[in-house]
């Protein structure tokens, strides 16, 4: 790296940590900082040192907020009787886009990965317990990832809830809308023919 | 945007402005610096600063650098009597990577480009010809890139600077090393065949 001084290989480096960020990426991202107006990079700077200032997670569901309790604990019209289960805040996100879903949530932080080396203890599993031996809640969506680690980690909790008298479901696998038979892999499809319904 | 709290939602928009960083990957940094170790955030806010205080222009060369004179126009043993122009500051790693090199630099910082309206007295060319006049230089090798502006810039720098009797070299264009006849596209393989050496 001795081909560059020393703020810039700095910038680089940090840049390269980035996910998805490799050091061909990182290098244009630095040379874009290098001749952007001073003013736009000290905004983004600020942004990056407000965001681990301000944010925190919340204290029921464990989203990202910028205050003690999130937007969608405190917000009282929703359905306190459903839990929706994500692996993270992001998740959330995608969930309210589509409008469909006006209950509470749950962030775990991950999933069941023993490649990773991530057991139940290492996410938000006990808490999400607590919270339905302390309230009225009548069914928890699980709505991890449909990849292994989701699957493991929606079999785990399905076999905790179920004794504690909740209903357990599981968001439905199958073909994206818009997608093409000939073109969906046969896991998926076999997914779509297993979850398929009456019309 | 309301479904993020404010820092979060100010974060994800200053990064999508950044080159090549859609929503959906400002979206994944975003999430990853609010899960991220508070000093790992905080070091790269600070080298995304200290760049933008550290960093200025080689008065001589362009170059970025953290001195008036960048390290390559301070480095004595270098051949002052060749200059290789390049587009950008990224441009001179590549060519020091090579080994090849050993004269000094000149950033235009651009190219000629008609279509994004950047004319020939927005790039540092006007700062060439002057250096070309004071020095004992013999040598000029265009290394912009070979695509449209560079080689319209390439074109235009040759036509300026051969009166002043300097020789004006081109780097060559062909087939990159390791790669295919059969997948060459007939423009690259149409410049490699022009460019042919006695072996």
């Amino acid at each position: 790296m001795t081909y560059y001084v020393t703020p810039v290989a700095n910038l680089i480096e940090e840049l390269s940590k980035l996910p998805g960020i490799g050091p061909k990426s990182a290098q244009r991202l630095a040379f874009y900082m290098l001749k952007a107006p001073p003013a736009d990079v000290k905004k983004l700077a600020e942004a990056i040192l407000k965001v681990k200032e301000k944010i925190k997670f919340c204290k029921i569901c464990f989203n990202v907020t910028d205050e003690d309790i999130c937007q969608y604990c405190r917000d009282t019209p929703r359905d306190r009787s459903i839990i929706c289960v994500v692996e993270e805040p992001r998740d959330i996100v995608a969930l309210e886009k589509t409008g469909e879903f006006k209950g509470l949530y749950h962030v775990l932080h991950g999933a069941i990965s023993p490649i990773e080396g991530i057991s139940p203890e290492d996410i938000k599993i006990g808490e999400l317990l607590k919270r339905l031996k302390g309230q009225e809640v009548k069914e928890v969506v699980i709505a991890t990832n449909p990849n292994i680690e989701g699957e493991a980690t929606a079999m785990y909790l399905a076999k905790l809830i179920k004794p504690l008298g909740v209903k357990v479901t599981r968001i439905a696998s199958g073909l994206p809308v818009g997608g093409d038979l000939e073109y969906a892999d046969e896991v998926t499809l076999g997914k779509a023919l297993e979850g398929r319904r009456e019309m």
